[in-house]
């Protein structure tokens, strides 16, 4: 049967006012028109991320945000800490080792979130760290880390932090500016509903000086931030052509977000995400994090039940029933984790209705001996 | 909080390949490219009706075609048999009184399908009548009129019959020729999920000859069929310039039945049926059709629960979960009606469920005093 | 070669953001949203007519609009004055007498304009009249008439006017309330720029009062002004599902409209048809209104040069150099006539450019022996 | 007045098409049916560019694939060849020497195109040379270089070869595997009418061997092209979301280019930049390009007299008729240059008729003293 796919993994559906934002002719790129709606496209998310601080849109994937601010910063032998409470903080260990830096590793398990007083025992331990990485939501396993209080930290100890904040900002709190963060790297494809192409970061004058102070001051490259600093913020000259319908797009999805206001986006994705959280245990599934004060906002994770097949699972909820649920991170080998992402316009209840089914519907059809509508009658219950 | 609408009442939601298909330039009205595109379009509706005969789209809402039908077809006196099991039906022969036909009634209960052995009699007791005017699918009672065995009949006797099946074609079985349904009016914005603003209308010779006998055939107007026989079908020369966007729409979206073939298409809309009237009996609610065998395959309605307020109901339903639900007639003063409409790509189990968790959400919020969860229970039950 | 035609007649060029605004999802016809939109998009028209008068909004070509507008006024026998300056006038001639009304004709060449002396003796001499039609910009022919005069002039005899100015609201003043104009018809596709399917009409008091007091009022059809009246204006309620993404076209047009200022569109028309009249002039063709001071703005008519086949110049223009000019109207059997209209984003002097490259270079091609560049160096000197 | 803009440079205009194919909701990047879109796309460039060598699409603007190639490709010492005939040239070599290598310079004025014998003299005296770099089309200069016999001549010599064929693939013949081009880099905006945001390259065997025989091959970055080759050519698995919508934009307008044919498309080019010629010289400029046979398909560019400034003539054209014209390379102090591109859907000898009536106006308001008309004329004799 012919199905319209139901995204609870991203990115994100467009809604058609953003898609329609997109069929826009391109301009030149000095066209004061574009200049204006670009600048206003800064403002807005500013005001999203709360901060004052340079906005920098990178024209590429949010991946690219983030290797460019460690590609920026870091050198060959800075000394990096680096916090990993999931599969996305292990992928900055990578980094770090790859582009010759040298880290410093504060580590719980993945279903945990980092305690500052490690952080913090690790920055007395190694006055010489100069940076440090960590993840606001670890998306694949449902997690969330203290960033206020990890940034801060990194403040007081002279360490400028970088934190991807890629499925963070958009579903719960992030006051960049309050909280110390350096470098927060947000993202177009997630919470924020725009397409995918464009990285988002706030850079702090701190972390200016840092990009600049380096030997060899990365200028000149698709991965400069430096570049978009001195020539667009600076001179209003973009480096090159800009992504301009995507540009069109997050312009478009970020009216969206402020029309509906910034703690009604936010209370939206709380609410929705406590209601997964209830549909899940109705239909009788474990929930992945160790406690639901670090459970995200933006994706609800649980274990899959023993007897029952991760990838079978997932498939049979997209063949049967159209909803393409999120996976679990590759390393956790001996246990298979299931995720319903519900971020941006997905952060509605409804639509979780329509992933509880298919999960229970999938669940039973693999045997799991679950009554059907247990699980959408406790979510409804919570509603 | 901020809900996207779910639309379970008409017009169908566009697919994004249709939103995108009418974004779409205008030509001039003479351009070969768009006279192709004209074409091609009727003949996808011929293939989707089962009709070689004439295809005419209208350039305006469904209501439009039937009411054209009629005035053309139509004169001063003309004895019509005026078919009602339901509001339409009730319409029809509010419009032959009008326009100053005389009609003849063959008439059951808005719960129950018209009885061709009653219509022979009528046949057969008034040999005068010319024309028959019947509705295929009656919406807002979710029910449906052997249309087959009527027209077949009303072409027995002489009779040239008219069928509003504008949320018939493309939801249930229609093959206008085999059928003999001389004039078979669909909706675009029904169940082909196209913008509303186009009427389409199969025409007999039968019938283009009764409106070329009329006294005063009705020529260069807006109402005016034989326009487009003269002028477009047999000349390729539009009376007026149409409604091009629409057209792109309706193209489009016609595409997208063929692809999945309408038989798929059917067969999708009767599970759909079958999944929706499982999950509303599952949460306790009565269905108002007489039997399952009359019931619609485009909305299934149920009775309003004693106690229950309808509109309260339908309120609740949009303001509380942001779905739109289908009210019934408003003839029917002693029993308030419910319905969830499932025409087109709304036409998908998955999409049920969310009509059905807001409905038992909903009556549950009201008082009713059901389980929750045991509508979409049953419903996933029947899948 | 391959080409993108270019428009010089109409429907004229949607723009982009236009298009993007009709890539929307269509909606409940009783969704608080669209009903906002709608009244937006009426108080809009308003604006841009000059008028506090209702304003309905049709779902159909622009011709339903004049047509509905007859067939609600007239009555069998009513006496109607018909002002003929071009071949829409005597469309309205010809409807006049189908609907069973008595013509009065006031008529004057195609070149030329209605005197409002003749029809101030013919207000005179037929006491007993009781409706005008009157044409604002006869298109084809590129000539204007005295609307002004002409209304205000039927107004002081009682007599209520019908203004088709489908090609002048938009392209010259026009002011409904002022100049007394009791029916005024604008066209979506003309100089708004948006999709043709909707026809805009003014109504005074007085002509919803003369269709109210005809024997039988026209009601419950799609031709009715007065259901528009009584259900959407009194009630907020529609007769039927509105062709929704052609009224998102018109709305977003619309504003484009009032950002550029009615003023300054008008000042583009005028200027730009002054710029084309010397670039036709330029390169030797001879206009065909009477007087410059009659020419349409939104369209420039010349004379066919005798020696030149006029439909083998129109063809050339299309097929060699991707120009569509408009012809000129069938009755005029003894003078072929070209013209290029620029209503809307089409009233640029270098959309203009193009369309006089073509037709010089045609006439080059056809051997009327001009100096290529004459018709657009004319141009050039006249911006 | 208000003037929509007539881009003659660049990006190009998208045709309505591509921007109602970009109107089309994100996917997850798992979907088969994302999955098969994007391997026709790379087959419609394979057809494109005559390859069937493995085609990369980096997601990012044309720049990013340029710098990607050189990163991937060169190490710190790697003696590379670098061709220069204008600005883009030099931006190569400053990109070598920025990273590491060690240059060896072909240089010839910016109005002159590299000559092969020249070439094949510092490839004898080099024999340490790995790479060359050349750019097909110097935009800025209006010129043309003999990339067949230059990557010929470095494939004889066992050097690997990189191509700025940014603006030449789609505006004059490039043969990749024919013609020995080892990488050669396409740009979405520019001859194709797509999207700016995505870097289209192909990739030979001897250049992948090049890219894996680094020290520290470079892998899992944003520059990184083995990670496109092994995550996604050969496993068919993103290393991240790609950029959707500006995929589907591109999907759409190489469909529109092989729809006119690779040939016509080229030939619609050339012919286009033949009229613009004639159209320059009568209007009494001198073109920059030493010669008609190096000059560009995508660009013609002529000197700015003597007496004219040549900023306040873009500004002029811009201001004043709404032509965005093209400016020449910054480092030519003493001659100022410019250009009209006319690449893509721009490479329409009417759309030429507006670019050069923008600049003969223009120059005759800025003094220049030439005939009006003479331009537009000498082009439309050449048409």
């Amino acid at each position: 049967m012919k199905r319209h796919k139901i995204l609870m993994s991203t990115p994100t559906e467009l809604s058609d006012r953003t898609m329609g934002a997109m069929a826009r002719q391109v301009m030149a790129r000095t066209d004061p028109e574009f200049l204006a709606l670009y600048r206003q496209t800064t403002e807005k998310l500013q005001r999203i991320m709360h901060t004052r601080r340079d906005v920098v849109i990178m024209h590429g994937e949010a991946i690219l945000g983030l290797e460019a601010a460690l590609f920026c910063l870091m050198e060959e032998g800075t000394q990096c800490l680096v916090l990993i409470s999931g599969s996305f903080g292990d992928g900055n260990l990578d980094w770090v080792q790859m582009y010759g830096g040298q880290p410093v590793e504060v580590r719980v398990p993945y279903n945990a979130a980092i305690d500052p007083a490690d952080v913090e025992r690790a920055l007395r331990a190694n006055p010489g760290i100069k940076l440090m990485f960590v993840v606001h939501c670890e998306t694949l396993s449902g997690t969330l880390n203290p960033v206020r209080e990890l940034c801060t930290l990194a403040s007081q100890y002279g360490v400028v932090s970088v934190v991807d904040s890629v499925t963070g900002v958009g579903s719960v709190e992030a006051r960049v500016d309050e909280w110390h963060m350096d470098v927060c790297c947000a993202g177009s494809q997630k919470c924020f509903n725009a397409p995918p192409g464009l990285a988002l970061l706030s850079v702090s004058d701190a972390a200016w000086e840092m990009m600049r102070k380096r030997k060899r001051p990365v200028r000149w490259s698709y991965m400069s931030l430096l570049d978009w600093k001195e020539s667009w913020l600076d001179k209003g000259v973009f480096p090159y052509t800009p992504s301009m319908t995507d540009v069109y797009g997050l312009s478009a999805a970020l009216d969206q977000v402020l029309e509906e206001g910034i703690d009604d986006v936010l209370a939206r994705h709380s609410y929705t995400a406590r209601v997964c959280r209830a549909g899940m245990r109705g239909m009788g599934l474990e929930l992945w994090p160790a406690s639901d004060a670090i459970a995200a906002a933006s994706a609800t994770v649980a274990r899959v039940p023993e007897g029952i097949d991760g990838p079978a699972l997932v498939r049979r909820m997209d063949e049967g029933y159209g909803v393409i649920a999120q996976t679990g991170p590759k390393a956790l080998r001996d246990q298979s984790l299931l995720g319903l992402s519900h971020m941006g316009r997905s952060a509605d209840p409804m639509r979780i209705v329509v992933g509880l089914a298919a999960l229970e519907k999938s669940l039973s059809d693999l045997g799991f001996g679950n009554r059907l509508g247990s699980g959408v009658g406790a979510a409804l219950e919570a509603m």
